[in-house]
């Protein structure tokens, strides 16, 4: 393992290097998960979860982890090989994120982690199905390929989808929101598929912004191959992503775990044109699980691409917001401080009492779970106000850290139980 | 006078002639009234609902009216002439309908009578402004011409209006709806504008099916004039309606007041496409004050024409409802329970004390109140149970009556105070 420290490939762009915050063994471990089950394994995630995914695969391989996660891990545990998956990558110019990285998007999965969480327990109880529908889990890790920085994403970004055999009008349309958002400096996520997906991207590279792919198979091979060109202008200055190791080939549950990444990974997304049977009605209950802002385009009623967007109107009455344009999308993405109130589920409470324990065990004193922490996290953390709120915007002022790192430091401070979520900001947890 | 009833041009086609359950003097008194003043006339809507119709045109002539109703009578007293206006009517196959005939449509004006109360009591209180988008109140009387009923409207009639600018989407969407609910039985109900208002008759035409024309001016000369054949078509089966009598010109005033006439005569209203400053505007505003139904049609983003349905829709999340087909409107148009019950404003008891108060006076006994209704009405009442509430449905099949009896009998029943309006249906008051 030694050798990943020296692989290139594995160094992000960026002057951080990715591997460089994190420790390889981790990061080969992290690699195995990817490959030995499916995205979205329930089982596997609560073990990595609770043991880490150092130990968690230790587990797997002596064959003495829960009788779920052996099966579902067995079937691919002779052929899971980290460090072939990992120089497949580095050839073609892949890097593997993971959730111990300060690359990894805290504040994107910090919405996965509480449905998660709440998941899991259900599961735990005996709700043992895994749904079709693609589990409201995180990833155990993200694969990623280009020069934009991942972390930062579902901040301010756009997901912008739609139905493959789109029509002229839906096209159109979603290439002039994404070419707005993206002159506005909203980052468009999308899948790659033809039609409103391949449109959106076309649209903001054409206003020379960067753009996000999340793909359902591995790196190496993107699918659709014909979207090929499209993919290469992408990774050049946006960024593509898949859950999946390279080889992985795309197939319809990953379609379905796929969308909740783009769900994720944005702050809001909008629903261009779809049927009544739509992917794209996935992507939107993922939205509405996670919290996030979902908003549709109409079109005409004699269109059938259209008709799926009107069901999402009326079923979601109220939820769904009507967008026509670029400044409606803006305008509904808000503030930085809406971005975060907004990012929560809109029911009360929503966060498992045990998620805060997972990260910091109860026995833990105040000052050990903040040691348990990054330089950039205590420094936000020491530029709380002592005995009030303080908003997002405060943070940036009084920390001197960027956005993305406030973001990032909320979601872990909150999650180490160090601070709490008002109304009116975030407080210190006395 | 005594000519009046020998008109036969006065006369119902139906079984129930107009004229023969009104007095010639009422008649010609609110045949007065419709000349005297502009529609939608506060004072003068007020002194007739304290004075009635005929002792307020002694008054008026007498010059003994309130100052208010003096100056806006004053300018067209020597010239009203309501022998001379019948006459005409007469000429051109055209019946005047006042609110003391049973085939006035009782049900479809007790929404104005409510809210007309409420805006009463308001410019009595000195807000003394008449709205320049039109008030809220009941027309004094409607000169109508054709063969379908008028009393009925409002049950389960359509509004369909929208651009004079329509693409050909907005005519081809506005027609299939109207021929649709033709088809089911729903008299369609709009202007008489090019456009979406056009399309809309033609499309109920089409079905075989009668369709409403509420104009804004006289109906010897409905505007506009190219589309005369349409409204003559719209006579044989349908009803041309107004305010204003023969002769009358339309103007912006009146259009705007004419369009509480398509909302109030229509259980809901569909806006299929209209520009962001467009007059659907205003009828969708009077739809709502009503309590009636508002459904929008969607359109392409791109379109210019739909902007203003994508606005209401935004305007009014939750409240206004996006519909693509004719199911969609049958379905939210709902039962004859859901219709009683939804006609009435959303907000909580709105009716003013004084509504049952001037219908029934404080010293006046049930059985009084109850003497003072026709048969059909005391029937009705005979037919509720002692101690419990009564749907529209159980009235039906308890009464023998027709749905249009006993819509006109509850509102009149509501009116005088004599049953009360509960969640399960409608219960006599002890």
């Amino acid at each position: 393992m030694g050798g990943l420290a020296a692989q290139p490939s594995l160094a992000n762009p960026a002057d951080r290097p990715v591997g460089a915050d994190v420790d390889d063994e981790v990061l080969l471990a992290r690699a195995f998960l990817t490959r030995i089950a499916e995205p979205a394994c329930i089982p596997l995630w609560g073990l990595v979860r609770r043991v880490g995914a150092v130990e968690a695969v230790r587990q797997i391989k002596a064959g003495i982890a829960a009788d779920e996660v052996m099966r579902a891990t067995a079937p691919r545990l002779a052929e899971t090989d980290p460090h072939a998956d990992l120089d497949i990558a580095q050839r073609y110019g892949i890097r593997l994120i993971v959730p111990e990285s300060a690359q990894w998007p805290h504040f994107a999965m910090s919405a996965l982690e509480r449905t998660g969480a709440a998941r899991l327990r259900e599961y735990e109880n005996g709700k043992t199905t895994q749904s079709e529908a693609g589990e409201d889990i995180p990833p155990l890790a993200l694969w990623v390929r280009g020069t934009a920085e991942l972390h930062s994403l579902g901040v301010r970004s756009v997901g912008i989808v739609g139905a493959r055999a789109a029509t002229a009008y839906g096209e159109r349309v979603a290439a002039d929101l994404a070419s707005g958002l993206g002159a506005r400096g909203f980052p468009v996520v999308s899948g790659g598929a033809y039609g409103i997906d391949a449109a959106a991207h076309r649209g903001a590279l054409a206003a020379g912004a960067g753009t996000v792919v999340v793909s359902a198979g591995g790196l190496d091979k993107p699918y659709p191959a014909s979207n090929h060109r499209l993919f290469e202008l992408a990774a050049e200055t946006g960024l593509l992503v898949s859950e999946s190791p390279p080889g992985a080939a795309p197939r319809r549950r990953r379609f379905l775990t796929r969308n909740r990444l783009i769900a994720a990974l944005s702050t809001g997304c909008v629903i261009v044109e779809a049927s009544t049977r739509s992917g794209a009605g996935n992507t939107a209950t993922h939205c509405l699980k996670l919290g996030r802002h979902l908003m549709v385009v109409p079109g005409p009623v004699t269109s059938a691409m259209s008709a799926g967007c009107h069901d999402l109107l009326r079923k979601h009455e109220g939820t769904v917001r009507l967008v026509t344009n670029v400044a409606d999308v803006v305008e509904h993405i808000g503030t930085l401080s809406e971005l975060i109130e907004l990012s929560e589920p809109a029911t009360a409470d929503p966060r498992p009492a045990d998620t805060a324990a997972a990260a910091a065990p109860a026995d833990a004193s105040l000052r050990q779970r903040l040691d348990a922490l990054d330089a950039t996290s205590r420094a936000l953390y020491d530029s709380f106000g002592a005995r009030r709120s303080s908003t997002p915007e405060e943070l940036v002022s009084a920390s001197g850290q960027s956005i993305a790192e406030i973001l990032r430091g909320l979601a872990l401070l909150e999650g180490a139980g160090l601070i709490e979520r008002r109304a009116d900001g975030f407080r210190i947890v006395r």
